[in-house]
């Protein structure tokens, strides 16, 4: 299997966080979007649309990171990433498309003006997407009072959907320029305790490392 | 069971839908919107959103229409909406997530101006959109190319998510107001004829009528 993945993408980061919980064997194709290599013929062959995840598996051809992970989880089923009951899959689901309809919108609001410098003109946007970055980050805060993951006692799709989601928040609001803001961020461990020691539950995976974006560590 | 949904939700109607192909035997709950009947206290415990579709079997409460599609299918396992082989499931997942990340968006954008009223104002964003409305428009069109739904010979939980966002986009766009926009819809058996056979396929299921939105049939 090929995975091919760009440094900083959030869905691919999904899809190798997967691979990592899985120990799935899998040849990583790390192509960087400066040379536009997602957009080759080679790889509009695989994702008409372009982008990054996709893989191939011998004759079989697959983007979407959502659809990745499905598929990742029927090849290698343990341990399972949607749940095994009707009532587990169906919980998990509905956190996975929580995070995609509104963690995701809520999150990038504030942190993409910070990722891509895009202050002091969408400062307005910004402030005004606070209280909704706040009020799904208290939804996860809240789902991890009973239990270390989103859904249950073990990690699932959910948690590798929206965990992408809060890392580029966290690179964001770790800038310089962040500072005064007033994000009502940082540090996580005082704002979001349980969020905080979720974030270290998942850097603790065995194979973590290798998914982080390799240009994250430059700058 | 019990299906709580709303005249013109989209994700309900996909819910519906499913409902409708399974022969799931369930008591049907229409929500006003007019009236709030989706904030109330009782539905605010079942979604904390207060959003519909929503549903309650017995104990288990859940939201989120895909989450919903996925139960159904686990709970009611023919004919089958998400596949049974591993690349059939991921292809449907594809299929799915693509309609919710592009198509419902590409679609909304040109469909919300006409139905909540928002013309002249709204006219430029509302002509911005239409090159990735036919877009994506011709995007299905080619996926039904070979087959008769959207993921092969089956109907799928693609079809269902779809679908509700190509009715509104029609009803918007056979509107008086939407006569001179130039959206190049209509009719939708020359302009997009696989698409328009698709829609009757739909439109021929057993149980459709009950499915679709009340207050539509009144203007």
């Amino acid at each position: 299997m090929q995975i091919f993945w760009g440094s900083g993408s959030g869905p691919a980061w999904r899809v190798l966080l997967a691979a990592a919980i899985k120990k799935v064997p899998y040849d990583s194709k790390l192509l960087s979007f400066q040379k536009r290599e997602h957009k080759t013929e080679q790889m509009l062959s695989i994702n008409p649309r372009g982008k990054v995840p996709a893989l191939i598996d011998g004759d079989f051809k697959l983007y979407e990171s959502i659809a990745m992970l499905v598929y990742l989880d029927e090849k290698f089923p343990e341990p399972t990433l949607f749940g095994k009951t009707a009532e587990d899959k169906a919980r998990t689901w509905c956190r996975v498309m929580e995070a995609e309809s509104y963690l995701g919108p809520a999150l990038s609001n504030v942190s993409r003006p910070l990722l891509f410098n895009l202050l002091p003109d969408k400062e307005a946007e910004l402030k005004a997407g606070l209280a909704p970055m706040h009020e799904e980050l208290a939804r996860l805060e809240a789902d991890l009072a009973d239990h270390d993951w989103l859904v249950g006692s073990r990690v699932s799709a959910a948690d590798l959907v929206a965990f992408p989601m809060l890392m580029a928040l966290l690179r964001g609001a770790n800038k310089p320029i962040a500072k005064d803001l007033g994000l009502g961020l940082l540090p996580l461990e005082s704002r979001y305790p349980r969020l905080a020691k979720w974030k270290s539950r998942i850097e603790a995976i065995e194979g973590y490392e290798a998914t982080y974006p390799p240009h994250w560590r430059e700058g």
